[in-house]
């Protein structure tokens, strides 16, 4: 960690001009010393840590502030589904140059963001690299005791529940490349915007973390795809589902891509980048739970149920029919 | 965090292949799920970050388990420095492909050092770049709260003390480099082989950390250059520091090379990758800290004073006379 000092050196002054006044928690010691503290607490922390690559995460275009919203919420939302509060971050930014055109929106971007979800900047490095601009984030917070959501506590008979809607990621970046979504809704700027939108900066659910906690027996964010998140949580559980793919939540503007059939469903449920929440409940808390989501302003819909087996989750259409997803999540290896 | 799971993703089954064994953390759930918990304790949290990026800050030719003892070891440096006992750590790992020859060494000397040093993986993340490879890692440590020491609490009078010697590193690179110090050491391979070995492979003074939060009223690890970083630690503690130059303690390799003039001490006190750790000690504590680090197996040289006064710490010769450094650290920017 490169703290503002005496020296010459560029990183400091860097850090200090940038990233400073993100650090809002005494803790951070205003980013003047090697490292931070976090305080004792009778929470158990959480430690999640996920880094976005240009050309990989983010697009070389992207705004700069979008850029670090992305790298904070994907946290955030991991953070959400554990049943976390957050607690703070530490940042890593590897840059080829101190561009202040990209880092001055960056640097904006994240610390609105911080202040908004209340997740203070703890720690600060920049590195210099010859590639792509990478921004690796280590989020904390905070869970009672022994009572993280894991991924493993789905049982037979639970809802099978997702948070917001599916797929308005992966069509956002459909239509940034200019595919089949672009030619649908070539119409339509306001929903275009909103699919790029969705994209480039996600809604972490954070708002729905005490409901999850309260409630759910398992849970993780979607962000490789519905369908092989599904998967793997199912895996950790020991379960498989039955998915109705008809009550799988869609925007309009998804819905109206798949009426014109310029994409599948399948593309929808094994895109990346939907940050929603996907979680368990038992049947007998799915009421309380559903009425904590109203109240929390974050719609869910049950979109099917945890059955017993070790075969993957079936998603089914309204014939009762298999869909067989060949592809079901994003791997970058 | 990509975590095993059921799903077909490579970036999975990398992670449990690779990084599993190295999650001995009950509190890491075998990385099998998003996230990891850091049980609740009556310490402050230290909290740590730091990235390496190959050909910036490792060498494409360095052996692979190097490479993962230098991303560990500058964190492990930066806990022993503040007092802290290192907890765990977080991992993100930017690759270009899965190289299994390359990831095998890495893991394995991964694994081999959170084992000696108590620090065990709590959650890592694996993403994909066109780029150079990036290792980027969350370190956390525990200190009595309240007590993390500082950059700032030097005070007139006290000792400057630094651990070990002081450049062997900014040496091994001008070896690996075929600069001026492999002409003096041609016909000492073990000699060179030493501080090519300081280079590559930090030793961290962890075991210092205890006589460190014990007796020091200020403390860094010397990352960037002693010159470059006592001014840090006199400048966050509003001081200055008359330093005696025939007293930063050296290896006699190194001596060597200064005797032969192939490289001024200038080279050593701003070269960078030392890990030592660099303290005040006031008066009256001098002499249990001195024993504690030897107890603690740790060779500790006095090289000077704290004095009061706000220009930078003065490098003086055995005349008196300042060096003025022109170059005091390691700037990537």
């Amino acid at each position: 960690m490169i703290a503002p000092g005496a020296g010459p050196s560029g990183e400091d002054a860097l850090i200090a001009r940038y990233f400073k006044p993100l650090a809002t928690d005494p803790g951070a010691f205003g980013l003047l010393d090697d490292a931070a503290i976090l305080k004792p607490s009778r929470d158990d922390l959480v430690l999640k840590t996920d880094a976005i690559v240009e050309g990989v995460h983010f697009l070389p275009d992207d705004p700069p502030d979008t850029v670090a919203r992305k790298a904070l919420r994907r946290n955030l939302s991991d953070l959400a589904a554990k049943g976390a509060m957050p607690a703070g971050f530490l940042l890593t930014l590897a840059l080829r140059s101190v561009d202040e055109a990209w880092l001055t929106p960056f640097a904006r971007g994240l610390g609105e963001d911080a202040g908004q979800y209340g997740c203070p900047l703890f720690g600060g490095e920049t590195v210099s690299t010859p590639g792509p601009i990478m921004v690796s984030i280590s989020a904390f917070g905070h869970v009672p005791s022994g009572r993280m959501v894991r991924r493993s506590g789905a049982g037979p008979g639970d809802r099978v529940v997702v948070s917001g809607t599916i797929g308005d990621a992966a069509l956002g970046l459909d239509i940034i490349r200019g595919g089949a979504a672009a030619s649908v809704l070539a119409d339509d700027a306001s929903a275009r915007e909103m699919l790029v939108g969705r994209y480039r900066v996600p809604q972490p659910r954070n708002l729905l973390a005490k409901a999850v906690l309260d409630h759910a027996s398992a849970a993780m964010d979607v962000s490789d795809g519905l369908a092989g998140d599904l998967a793997k949580l199912c895996a950790a559980s020991a379960v498989s589902a039955a998915i109705d793919v008809a009550s799988i939540p869609l925007s309009a503007s998804a819905a109206l891509v798949l009426a014109h059939r310029a994409l599948g469903i399948e593309a929808l449920v094994s895109g990346g980048d939907d940050y929603e929440i996907l979680c368990t409940i038992p049947e007998g808390r799915f009421d309380a739970f559903a009425e904590a989501a109203g109240l929390a302003g974050v719609a869910v819909s049950s979109i099917g149920t945890v059955i017993s087996g070790a075969s993957g989750p079936k998603f089914l259409d309204a014939h009762g029919r298999d869909l067989r997803l060949a592809h079901r999540s994003y791997s970058h290896f």
